[in-house]
């Protein structure tokens, strides 16, 4: 809506003027219903037009409104385009490979003198899903920090109401201005904080996570109060009511988010208790207060979702829920432009952490192996042998959870292994 | 055959004084091929007998050299024996839950008074399975303290002269006195060093623990030199002939053993690149100098090998080969009678460490779950429920290794989450 | 909102004739953005009304278009209603378990007297999502009959016009009248058939179906025509272009749908070469002309899709694609009320088939032997060792598929073993 | 032994004659404790030596009875030889790619001409270990057939007397006589016939086959008779003592062996419920009458077990125990010279089947797709691509048993569909 605001707006002027496609643009096509993202430049001298659009090379015409376009790529694959500019876009027909496509390219959004650099959002709503078609509460650009807060997993704020049904309903989704899929957007979170002084969770090791013949034989007591009390000045929990002997049982607290998402590929929609390549429920207690978590970006706007604070959890999250509260969130964005990863990737002070997220612990373990062995290739240019000699000698696996859908493997490594290594620039 | 020989060749001085059963004996019962190990306590009064094996009550009677004897055990299992002392031993036939048995009985060993409690072992031959058919190279007791070496796992001493074939061989099979099935051997590594100044390694990332769709694209270079240097004095290794972007690449070494292991139970014979419930083979980069590594005993004596030392080794063993080394080892043995544990543990200053040993990462995290539980339950007396809360908080999961015949996953917990609770006496 | 105006405008003339409650209702409960669906049904004299819905009965009363109602389950939960009757619904709030919810019930639709029973549907656009989001493109009953057919995995139709992007488009959703969460699904194919002469597949098992040495070092041809001749007359199928040793080579046709889904529970969507508890990609060989499918209800009608056809498939469909076509499908609908399954099931006449749909292997095959077991305890009435004992003399495995983003694992026996066990009525 | 006093028996004439080497020759060469079988073939002429042991040539000479001789291999790599003629046998030092060696050759062995060429083997003694160190029972030669029987899982024979401990005591083991490592045994079964009218089972499927959750529900009756009657005549088992609705269930009978396999590899020794490379317990219920077993030969003369005699089994082994029972057996032994398999094979009248035994399904389904993929490749010469059109059409996934050390799964693919395929000669 607030896109076609502006068009409408600027509409008028246009006519007057003479119409130009010089700058920069999001293209995108349309073959059958899928579309694709690509930024394009276009450089008009006159009639003429030169331009690129990734690896695409492109030469061509305009007269009035009317636009047409060649183009071809490194590998000799052939593109053409005609059509119009129309209303501050340009419309049209392409062929791409010999498939005939839609094709329309609209300028990049630019930040409104006006915005502010720095937003505290109240969430008043909570979502259930990761997903692209869930209308974003708030646009932001790379750079911006938002201060907000999250639900517990079973949807209580921080006055322990109830404001949304349990599963991990997230604060979100943030539209990221610039974000086009094949870009990855780093959030830094300056801020994992408790905001209140009460956790649940659950007195029973997932069944999955235990050896069949012993789950067999287990006898658990009947009834066990799971729920703890945090002692935010000390950065200590314990059980509310522990018996026996936890009587004197305490955890350090180390607050974290369960959820990290952003719109999944493909325009598929899952519950936030699920996890894949889009992030989503890793439940890696590693996601604290300061770290930077990098998500693959599949929608424009990449639509950014996060939630289910911890005040503690265990590798694996093996009682299904951990200390599950409430949480004050303070987050940064920032975009690195057309470069994906295969799969969710954090820093922090210490490590690289590459995740692999999977349906059995195998494919997780792999997964994780390779999204680090591609890190090292990518930002270090190291071949497999060298990838090797690094990765044996300094990579660690976390197990960070295993009672998701899918379970989630880390495989990290120390930044000061690196230390040594030049970085491809 | 052998025994009985002996028994009646000796027989005749010991009509020459009286016969007496008081006291401790190992009990061994036959049934077909199967032997089985108890600690046995006889107290005689005159012709009168009491005594117990585990959970078995005994009354009989001695009468000159013939021994008869009854239990019965808890839930009214049934035993008889009738037979002779002989030769210090008592022989005869026993029935057992209605199942006919070979009985025979000797005197536990005791330290001979001019045995040291510390010892230099000097290997010369290295053991390439894990086996209790190779004759032990030295008997110690609880509490012995033995300075030895290992070779590296390709075979070669600290002056990198061949001893063996590669394939882990081992330093050992010591015999500790006093160790039966059913108990617990606790090895103390007081000494785990570096020896040489090289180490080999491999420059390739075991095919298993990558993607199948990266793996089936790797391209390795054709020449790679994976030996290293290893600089004991700054603790540090670096490649023997680095190129491009590793020229400085260094790594800190931390000296490990991969093997650590007893003979396994079921008279198995495990070539020594095997690991299981008797240890071997499990390549957990945290067996280093400090650690107490605790050991299911299968057979009498327990039969422990060590060797495999490693200079440095990222978790899972990625490369298959770590940083190869000889070794310098010191150890002290002790042993917890009639306690038996799921599976290897060890424990350092920081933590308590439970493996899980299984054909799949499945098997392996569920092994190491139940076994750090069962270790909560056993030394704590912690019902389920707790259990949850303490390993839902605190439990971490360390992937030991991912590239032998079994993998191995750690479940750990610190010592400090557990100093508030009461242990079982 | 609609609802509501069309109440509104509607509202007059019912008050002109006196308000029945009477009879079968849908009643619909919304607690946040979850809803719950139950059959209703209500016995009205004069004022007095009692009812049940599942476990719980009801009391209450009605005056004029005022409702109140009281309810208890067998468990002694308790229920309360207070609304209005409007336009032939029920509307109101209700408290369930202490929650307040929003109230709504709606009469069951009847087949209207002039549709037929049997129904041919000519497809114009295919769903590349299992979505219960998708508006239905045909509303059946129970009993009903549908002749259609469905493109190739890839969008082709019968006379290989591109009609979709590829990844198994679907016919269909058809909306099943009266299928309510909770309830079963069961479609009867009594055509799958051929309906052209082409196929297509691909020329490469699946990397992670080999074991990963072997992969590593695989070369395939650079060049490889997996295109397919269907003789349908004869049945079977040889290569378009066949080289070498494959020259003769000749497959026998068993036309099958790789697809058989419903609307995904909890509202998720997930493209076509997705499967799940809903069923969807299900990639079983045996899922041929003559078989009943099975799927658990998730949303009111099911919503039931179906494509992606195999001229021929071996186990695993190893090859990522089958010998993709497009296929004549006709099938008979009917609903197993109130009765849910664990996951899809199957049968045939020759067999009983029950589908473990997990990440993993494992998963897989403790989901289909939980399947199968959990047949046999509702239709059987056999507790877990009478079970073991027909499973374990009976029971067979087929694996399915092992190349989707989950992998299908079916445990079936025979009909005839269970021939002489009496069913539960 | 029997060597020995042939090599005696042989001495004296030796010295009377001249010594020749001409003709085929057994060569074995020792490095370190590891020794290497090959078949050597020399051609004498005079004092001039010319020969071959694989794909090595080698040329020498002999004076007296010295013989030299130097080889090379068709990549370069080269050998040499120094020693004697003594007694029947070559002996001395050689040297191979640098590593000297111990070097020993002898006369295969060939039949005498009295020994039959079937023979009836009437077991007194039963094996609970695979090992390559228990002393034959019987030695004979490829085309032999061996009538015998085995003792049921638990060790109870035809007349169920007690014979053995359980955990399938094998019969055998049989010395092949011209067995070599690197060779394929075929042990073709002419009979596998039910020896009397019991069977003994389990009432419980094993844990790892069921969902956890499921499982950790799951109440079994507290008593539960599960032992069979078998009608071997109509081939039709029964429970023993059926208890309602199994009343009347009744079960085709389809004799089979769980357990063929030789002597491990590496020298190791594993209880008889143990499987791998070797064959051993692989619970596959197509071992049937009529079938042929390939196996890998690692130790000289193979050394092959059987027994472990089911009556009938579903696929899995769900319940651990199938119908255990001893069975009458017959068998013919062949060798497949210098030709090994990646893993056990079997083949009937309608299938070839490739068995994939591992930790995990995964491992275990990789190794038998990749078995089954090289067999075409060996046989038929197909590359990969060809290997993925006919197994991608028509390999079939038996999972054949889930409850023992390792898991075990066969690809399996009707030999009607490779009859168009040329074999490689």
């Amino acid at each position: 809506m607030r896109q076609l605001t502006i068009a409408l707006l600027c509409a008028a002027p246009l006519f007057s003027q003479p119409v130009t496609v010089d700058g920069d643009w999001v293209a995108v096509t349309s073959f059958f219903d899928m579309k694709d993202y690509n930024r394009l430049t276009l450089h008009q001298q006159g009639s003429e037009i030169t331009g690129a659009a990734g690896n695409l090379k492109l030469t061509g015409a305009i007269h009035g409104r009317d636009v047409e376009m060649e183009g071809k790529d490194e590998r000799g694959a052939t593109a053409s385009f005609k059509g119009v500019v129309a209303n501050g876009e340009i419309i049209g027909d392409a062929t791409w490979r010999g498939n005939p496509q839609k094709f329309r390219a609209y300028r990049p959004s630019a930040r409104p003198a006006d915005e502010p650099r720095r937003r505290k959002f109240e969430p008043t709503e909570f979502q259930r899903y990761f997903s692209g078609a869930i209308a974003p509460v708030l646009h932001i650009y790379p750079g911006d920090t938002v201060e907000t807060w999250s639900v517990d997993a079973g949807g209580f704020d921080p006055k322990n109401v109830r404001r949304s049904l349990g599963g991990n309903p997230e604060t979100g989704p943030f539209y990221i201005e610039g974000a086009l899929p094949g870009d990855t957007l780093a959030v830094k979170f300056s801020r994992i904080r408790l905001n209140r002084d009460t956790a649940i969770s659950s007195g029973r090791i997932a069944a999955s996570a235990l050896n069949p013949n012993y789950l067999a034989n287990l006898k658990h007591p009947e009834k066990y109060d799971s729920n703890w009390k945090l002692d935010r000045e000390k950065g200590i929990g314990r059980l509310a009511n522990p018996t026996g002997k936890l009587k004197n049982y305490t955890v350090p607290l180390h607050p974290m988010l369960g959820c990290v998402g952003v719109a999944p590929p493909g325009k598929m929609v899952y519950l936030s208790g699920f996890l894949g390549p889009f992030g989503g429920n890793m439940d890696y207690n590693k996601i604290r207060e300061g770290v930077t978590v990098y998500l693959p970006v599949f929608e424009p706007g990449a639509l950014l979702f996060m939630g289910d604070g911890h005040a503690a959890q265990g590798d694996g999250e093996l009682t299904g829920n951990a200390l599950e509260t409430s949480m004050d969130i303070e987050f940064t964005v920032d975009l690195i432009l057309n470069k994906s990863t295969p799969g969710p990737r954090a820093e922090d002070d210490e490590y690289l952490m590459a995740m692999g997220i999977g349906g059995s612990l195998n494919d997780a373990l792999q997964g994780s192996t390779t999204n680090l062995s591609r890190w090292l290739e990518q930002d270090y240019g190291l071949d497999p042998s060298k990838i090797a000699s690094v990765l044996g000698t300094g990579m660690q696996y976390d197990i960070a959870e295993v009672v998701d859908p899918y379970v989630n493997i880390v495989a990290k490594i120390r930044k000061g292994a690196l230390a040594s290594l030049p970085k491809v620039k």
